[in-house]
């Protein structure tokens, strides 16, 4: 320890310029192995390129060893970091798997990491209340496309947002075989943007499962005011159809999986099961994580999606084997770089807008979050899939599209 | 049971006539819950349509019932049924799930089973002796594609065998993105249809591993003749290239894991990873089944492929994913029916000149192996994959081709 703490005496330095007090000795250990971390990703601390972040405050140091991913973020929405490229950071973090680098040398830090914990005891723990997750649909309009598609958009020849989140909701629709007179079920139908298109363009009839009141009052007099023929139902995918005598063409599914949690996975699979006929396609759109162990992000988990949980690709095939063959994979998880970059854009944008209904620490947690995901999602950290299932596999073979 | 013999007594006169002898109650009764079971796939036993079969010997009965799907391929190489559309036999079966019922319905017949084992004691269970596998090149020349390709071809567009083989051989090329002056292995080479197809076509410098002398000097001879890049080395998987020190642009491997067993799966993996440059993309063409349990066909396991496991999706993602992301996965199993049904008609078309060299019971063999396996395809209980994997995820994302 005597060695590194030699090394990063200049930083250090400069902290103590920076704040005009000593830190200790328990502080300058913690940056040292944080600044060894990050230099593996050629990322240092107080650097000056995009990707370098700046520490305000050493606070910071004990909340990441404490507390990992959750302390990063909450430092973060705290101010007491600094970064111009977050995306990049957390590109360079998850390409050098730095996280599962200090889960492996847990060991070699667990007294200091232990000491760290003790330090903060006594403390109060987290300053930070629980924000509130329910927004308005003008914060969402100003950041998403025109149609509100809150999911992946289709980048493969698109050039803007608009155009990426039309592609995909086309590519969907195509790889339904959608047709006129066709009754299409979207379960989690969010604003109802692929309802509302596969109506318009492929002349269906659409039925799309809500559980937000706000989404579905919304989809509906804005439904209805075009005369398309979509309806908005409020209810919790478990409690659709039980009696399985309602019967659809098609399901679409999208962004919604990563919210159901594995052990409601069967009753998922259930629920789109018996809503389909015999002969019928289940489009389940999700963002898949690589390596069937590991968790939810603690961070992610209590500011932006509670209670979510991402299955990897051997989840979906045992969860869906019993109901369904998986007829194509198609692995597009690059777009949501390009999808939340353009999401990001727009918040930046619109963030004067809305600066005093939510505050500062809103706009921190929300550019941290657009840009932390983008940065996963660069690193090919985490996938995107769409995924085709038929009941018993289609005649002579699906022939899929993309 | 009385009511099952009565309902059955003109199919078991018809055979008292046909066999001028009375079958034991026992038959009796095994004929009636195959009679029953086979119904339910509309399937009559000696029924007039193409998928209906004929029983010529009552020890059917007893081999099916003691043996299930080992007792029905052995009694149809001994010549005691036929019919006339194995695979459209087989298609019903499996799209029924017959042999799923068979198995639930085993408590039922438990004691009937027991019976005809011990029937069956005493005498000499199996009259077939190995046949043995390795045929002369000349018999697969016989019922494969010109270039010799022993997979599944790629029908979407293809009119016939050779274009459906080089219409998939094709598509690995483009999957895998091969340039000019790259160098592709091919694990598990066969006669080195993909290895030539690349080097013509693609300008690529090939190496394909084999386990098959016959293979490696047919290959090694064929490639010399025609001056192209490409080199077959007579090597198991596990041995090849175990320091790394080989890197390759890119590595296929077509119709090959299918004999690697789980207990190999990683072994598989790790060679396919160490010996792949850290931006290269790993081909993986294998034939699947749809769910985690259930294990060889046990006639399949006996007669044509030993030691063969097929995985199901989730085993295939569970086993990659310390070494790799999974950029696409690609069904189209049921172009393996189209596929099967070439090799038959070319196999039927050519058997007059090998009939004296393996005689009929080969003949009812190997025509029962590719048309219950055409079977397989076409009821989609069993799929084929193309999966394309990167070590660390391509960047900016895959462009999947079909």
């Amino acid at each position: 320890m005597i060695e590194n703490s030699q090394k990063s005496s200049a930083l250090v330095s400069s902290f103590q310029r920076a704040q005009d007090a000593v830190p200790s000795r328990a502080v300058v250990q913690g940056l040292d192995f944080l600044s060894d971390l990050l230099g593996k990703a050629d990322i240092q601390i107080n650097g000056s390129r995009p990707w370098d972040i700046r520490i305000h405050d050493l606070r910071t140091v004990q909340r990441v060893l404490a507390h990992g991913s959750l302390g990063l973020g909450e430092s973060y929405m705290n101010g007491w970091w600094d970064c111009d490229r977050l995306d990049e950071f957390f590109t360079r973090v998850l390409r050098e798997k730095l996280d599962e680098k200090v889960a492996r040398s847990a060991l070699v830090w667990q007294s200091l990491r232990a000491r760290f914990v003790n330090l903060q005891s006594g403390r109060r723990a987290y300053e930070v209340g629980e924000v509130h997750y329910d927004l308005g649909n003008d914060f969402f309009a100003s950041m998403l496309d025109r149609r509100l598609t809150y999911t992946c958009g289709y980048w493969n020849r698109a050039t803007d947002l608009d155009e990426a989140q039309v592609a995909k909701l086309d590519m969907v629709c195509r790889k339904l075989g959608l047709k006129p007179g066709m009754r299409l079920l979207d379960i989690g139908c969010g604003w109802g943007s692929l309802m509302k298109y596969a109506a318009q363009t492929y002349g269906v009839t659409c039925v799309g499962l809500t559980i937000s009141r706000e989404q579905a009052a919304f989809g509906n007099d804005n439904a209805s005011a075009v005369g398309l023929p979509i309806e908005f139902r409020l209810a919790d995918y478990r409690a659709f159809n039980v009696d399985g005598k309602e019967k659809f063409d098609c399901v679409a599914s999208i962004g919604m999986f990563e919210h159901v949690g594995s052990k409601n996975y069967d009753a998922y699979f259930s629920v789109a099961r018996r809503s389909l006929k015999d002969d019928g396609l289940f489009l389940l759109h999700t963002i898949g994580k690589n390596q069937r162990r590991g968790g939810v992000d603690p961070w992610i988990n209590k500011y932006i999606f509670p209670n979510g949980e991402l299955p990897d690709l051997g989840a979906i095939s045992d969860a869906s084997q019993r109901e369904f063959i998986i007829e194509d994979v198609h692995n597009f998880g690059a777009d949501y770089d390009r999808t939340l970059m353009a999401w990001h854009a727009r918040f930046e944008h619109a963030w004067p807008k809305f600066t005093d209904r939510y505050g500062p620490r809103f706009y921190r947690m929300w550019r941290y979050y657009l840009l932390a995901c983008a940065g996963t999602f660069r690193a090919r950290a985490t996938q995107l899939w769409q995924i085709v299932l038929s009941p018993s596999g289609v005649e002579n073979g699906y022939r899929r599209v993309s």
